[in-house]
């Protein structure tokens, strides 16, 4: 019989998305068995009880990155940090469980693309992770679930457009999901005015979820002004990063606010001499920054230390919400009886200074460079196991698993459901010929029209 | 020696858009020629001399409605009031001024379209006219010069769509509209959200304006829900009238406010048996609604008369921004020296119940049925000849002339030039090796990308 | 040994705010002792089990009314819902938990206050409830502690103004509170203005939260234009109940979209012969309407039958975010191991319709007379004994408890903490002598100068 | 007989705020004659003509400063620009009228303010002035006429207040005049807040004016934070300048767009040795800054050059608008017969370098120091005479005349009259008895209560 894999988190204080308390986490085999006081019975520690003393920290469910793109071939190059390095950066990070882009070529199957960032991914990975398909083109049935992926807008170099045009293409994806009672996941909210739309859209009811990412959270677009060209090459991405500097605050407000929901990365790292393929022409800069390590400290520092948020919102906006919209809580994104245990150990006090000398990425440069962010993961655990603590990672490729999603969250779709059940029997209570003297104009199938947009 | 046609009218208050004064008004051969006291020397009245009393009285400068469709062959059905009935009932109205849609059918040129039109009006408009030709397909030469006419999307029956929509379309040709720093003028602005729109897009620069409707500012979208079918089916107009029924005093405020700048008809008239045509199948109503007689009052009573505005921004609205934004101030649009005489004598304290019944338009429906305005227009004289009077026409059909107008108004187009040679100045002020750093995503001609809208 | 009560919910959808779960619930004394499946060991029933099933039902906490007004002398009157009748018919709404307001009269203490309503609560109340003291007159100390009670002005009939009016004062509360780092907490949001300018002030960063109630949920100010001066009595209230039929709409989005955080009654219920007082001098009417027993089903009907809010964020605006602003999370406000067993067994597909004729509150007129509601709470459990079931209350006076509260309540008081630490750090490093050339006119101490507002 | 003054401004552009025309303008004895092609009658010039060359020049109405405080007694200094130094500034700058604020101390009636200013000015002034007079304290008639006179709160040190608070003043302020039916005129709107506020009022129908002033228009409060501690000190005024940078042009925006009306100066200057008084105690420190001259450049460079508006705009913000509201207009802010011919020809095209080197105030500091202004006033002609011409002074003290104005302007108070006709109409066609049934709390006398604010 194999030895049972047991783990005693002891003295910290659990932080949940609702509330937090002084409390000690039992883990049996990569799952959670018992949160609170005494949770081992009195008597001798059991065999093969490791313990780990959180005195003093704040216990918190592992934190998930919604939006990666680890070695992705894009613009005749490929992003540096793979789906090895960079799950080691993430966990490094405080990060458990990483949502990456399987991104379809042209003509190619939804299902293909699956295929191939799978074969990529699980060989490599040192942390679980989940992917969103992309829909970068379109056949004629453009349908309801895929809106529901929350594409707003064509990916790539093309999308680097001023703010008008990011909130326009924004209010314009809203104003079509809710259209056809459809929910929408609005990926990296990028300026004051996308993020406006999203916010608004929500305070009129309307399903619609909001992603900043930890560039946008943490550094702003004058960066682009800078007189070294590779520095401001090294912070080139599309949406770009807004040149107003109050960019940053305004979104953390918003996200502390939930009128933005989720936090990812958009982690799409490119070397220097990758960069320096736009030398001469601007439009050959490969896209993208990193993230996926600091994300958690950026946020912290801007949004806890700062008094936006609170440590619960914290652990809402780094984790739980994502795992609630992408159908994965309470496995994950809580710490929970029979939750996944994926937890950080966390140091609020503790301050670290973010350098690509010190990085575990593969990318030579930093976006915050030289920041001083409180709040440090001191262990990161991933299933039940340290996979990293105080610098030294105990991790193999291939550690993290696949999870796969079931479509349709309840958190999501709730309302989305009872919308279309309400709307279908108020249509049942108009006899057939008053129906185009009540409201001529709505009978048409409506999506239809949409075609003409 | 042909004999001078002199007209005075005496003891009013002329009004116009910047003040009003105590003054008599001289005109000779159709175009003032004093305003003041005194206008004319001592002695005895000139020969042929016809005065006009308007002690009491106001003296503004005729109405423009920037949107009528007279005999607009539209759904298989061609609207009733055609160019003659429509300029007699404009006149009785204190309209002196039409501009009608040219709009060419698919495959068709806009010259072909604007041949049609004159054809039709020259012989029969009763005032002065001028024409919009409408784009509504598009070679791949769209252009700055199309988008100028305000064209804000699809026309017709397609475009009846909920109030987000008719927001989000407005946000986008604004939006596209300042990409390019090209002028937008948006046309029968409908609902709330979209005159909202416009409203934030002035107030952040743009240049932006917005046309209501006699019929938006007049009633609301309830009136689909009648139960009298007929009644409903009068009211369907694209874009609809919002049923919001707070949509009129909130559109009549922005208009007091420059919010919005113009106002229009729309007027586009179909008599029951026509709407009939859609009575098992709503989408077979004749689109329209009536308002080329009944603007002015509407306006007076909602918008002056409520004390949302004075007289002088009466004038504004109904006449004097019109012609300056379609460049023809101040030959149109001001009681001045040199101007047309086109002139109503307006008595602000009398009141008339409109009326299908009473009514000159040949239109057997009035969606003003019964409403009591203050504000009547006791006279009306276009190019300097008393066409109406007391209920009383002296006009015939081909009185009224095209006004041809030179595109590229300085009131519209001054700011766009200046910011046009601004942005070229600070262009040149870069380096050429510089303009990739300084904003990389700028330097890509902007409007070819449009095209993926 | 004392029999311990035990009572076993079974079958049924717990819901939290965070998430719903199919759990049996195990109570112990008043306690729930255990959630999830399985709760008892295999076997015989223990002694004393009372078992409810809930199989097709929701288990829910317990609501929580955080504004009454029982047996309240108020322009000399005494509203009839004493502290017996009112927690009766708070139960058999599905409420277990109410807070009324300690009044004091002027010049004396809030203490005197704080005593004379506990000693006309204690041997009433059916459920537990807790007390608000309310400061309606002022000595020099003002300070920090008052404020955060939300009393964003003065009480009674003198706030009867209109809605810009309260939306200004709203602000102006936002403004002090926020100046001072101060929490705030608004009581009755009733408009639209006003419940913007608090959804402003969240997204502004600000530490606020709004309240509003049945009365503007659930029906509107049109009412006091009805015919029968007794009806439009009946619905006089301060702040009254706005004209514009669409703001409870309005504010249920805000309530769904956590612009608005939590939900009271403002339950003060006067006869009809003692609204008759006002009759010929309507300053007379005595102010106050009903709420206390319906509020549960009108924001079910309005807010998660309309598809507006899941029944997780039912639970967080009924109950949940209630006991954390308050301080008495998760004692209540959740069904989870500890907390205190105040249920609510509900069927969310069974309906009822709200008369006087029928409910249990002891005034003889209901603001939603004939409103049909989807959403009945068929069993009512207060400290784990089923105070009402089906119609019938097991339930004596004095049964409820006073459950006296912690001041500075975590969820509240986090950020406020952090942001004094972070500004006073931020103090720190300023030489004293760059302190003027800094920021001249923020050394001076800004308190004492709000004393001139 | 007395010699005829005659001056013949000669093909220049005259631009009013309506429109802009190729024309001559003759002047008469300080009163514009003519205006035209052909003013002149054939034949040799009149005797004593004197010849102004336009060509190529904007012939403009003198701009009108709003808001100014010569040789102000104020925290123990008296501001160095005295009437006569600040008004021949003045002219230099192309404005030829000012308003000054005659400020009663506490105890002392209006009138003795106002005559203590008159001694002070009439013998001073080298352009027409006008006075406001402030209420800074209250007596218990409190009214209408005194509101109308935009004093948003106490003046002084003690409003250096944060951007929300001076928005959240003037929040107020447009309530009480709202609900009063009273028309407001904000003076010295500094910050984007207070100006979005006054717009959205505008938008709600109010009558509300807001006046920004060229410091806010033309720099901002990141001066304050300049590590020289008199650099700093010179910037300091009340209500401060803001440090958000994007604040200009945000108000510059609205300006454009009619958000707000008219320009003022805020003009009260204080030495370096004056601000000095405060270098151990920021509080002692002068509150002013310079405006004066530089206003009419400053607005021209940010307004017209960059492209936000047009000539006509900038004559209506700089003079016509406040010619309108205090009830000059048209003998002031317009060029057209009958008007004083107060004129600037204006040099578009020319830049000049603001420095405090070559300005012509008394003050040895100048906030705009080094802007490179397009837009320079060749010529200022005061009421027919060439008082500034290429740098060169022709006037003397008390060249300037007071200018009384009568109140209640009929551009801002015709809306307020016909609101309080409309008001009454209605209240008459209720029955007594009906009065509380209809609207129960808006029969209380309104005013009353708004002593409590």
């Amino acid at each position: 019989m194999a030895a049972r894999s047991l783990l005693l988190i002891r003295g910290g204080c659990v932080v949940n998305d609702d509330s937090s308390q002084e409390a000690d986490v039992l883990v049996e085999d990569g799952v959670v068995q018992a949160v609170g006081r005494h949770v081992l019975p009195p008597g001798d520690a059991p065999a093969g009880l490791r313990v780990l003393d959180a005195a003093g920290k704040l216990v918190l469910p592992g934190g998930i990155d919604t939006h990666t793109h680890m070695q992705f071939p894009f613009m005749g190059s490929r992003s540096v940090d793979d789906f090895h390095l960079g799950t080691k950066a993430a966990l490094a990070g405080g990060t458990t469980m990483i949502m990456d882009f399987a991104i379809p070529h042209k003509g190619h199957s939804l299902i293909e693309a699956f295929d191939t960032w799978r074969s990529w991914a699980d060989p490599k990975v040192c942390c679980d992770y989940s992917l969103h398909v992309a829909v970068t083109w379109w056949s004629d049935q453009g349908a309801k679930k895929m809106l529901a992926l929350g594409i707003t807008g064509p990916e790539g170099h093309e999308l680097s457009r001023p703010e008008a045009v990011e909130a326009e293409a924004t209010l314009r994806a809203v104003t079509i999901a809710s259209a056809v009672n459809c929910p929408l996941y609005v990926v990296h909210v990028m300026s004051k005015s996308a993020a406006k739309v999203v916010a608004d859209a929500r305070r009129d009811g309307k399903v619609v979820y909001g992603e900043p990412i930890a560039a946008g959270l943490g550094t702003d677009g004058t960066h682009h002004w800078d007189k070294e060209w590779l520095h401001a090459a090294h912070h080139v991405m599309g949406p770009p990063l807004r040149p107003d500097p109050s960019t940053p605050d305004f979104l953390m407000n918003l996200l502390a606010n939930d009128d933005l929901t989720t936090t990812g990365s958009d982690n799409c790292t490119f070397n220097s001499c990758q960069k320096a393929l736009g030398k001469d022409d601007f439009t050959k800069i490969p896209n993208g920054v990193n993230g996926v390590e600091d994300r958690m400290s950026i946020i912290w520092e801007k949004g806890v230390h700062s008094g936006k948020m609170d440590e619960n919102r914290f652990v809402a906006v780094t984790s739980t919400n994502a795992a609630k919209i992408f159908n994965l809580y309470p496995r994950k994104g809580r710490i929970a009886v029979g939750s996944d245990a994926d937890i950080v150990i966390w140091d609020p006090k503790a301050t670290r200074t973010i350098s690509a000398k010190t990085h575990h990425q593969a990318v030579n440069f930093n976006i915050f460079e030289g920041m001083v962010c409180h709040g440090v993961p001191v262990v990161t655990i991933s299933r039940g196991k340290v996979a990293y603590e105080a610098g030294v990672f105990s991790v193999s490729a291939g550690d993290g698993k696949f999870i796969p999603r079931k479509p349709f969250a309840e958190y999501v779709y709730k309302r989305i459901k009872q919308r279309d059940q309400v709307k279908s029997e108020k249509r049942m209570l108009l006899f057939p010929s008053q129906l185009n003297a009540v409201n001529p104009w709505r009978s048409k199938p409506y999506f239809n029209s949409l075609r003409s947009f």
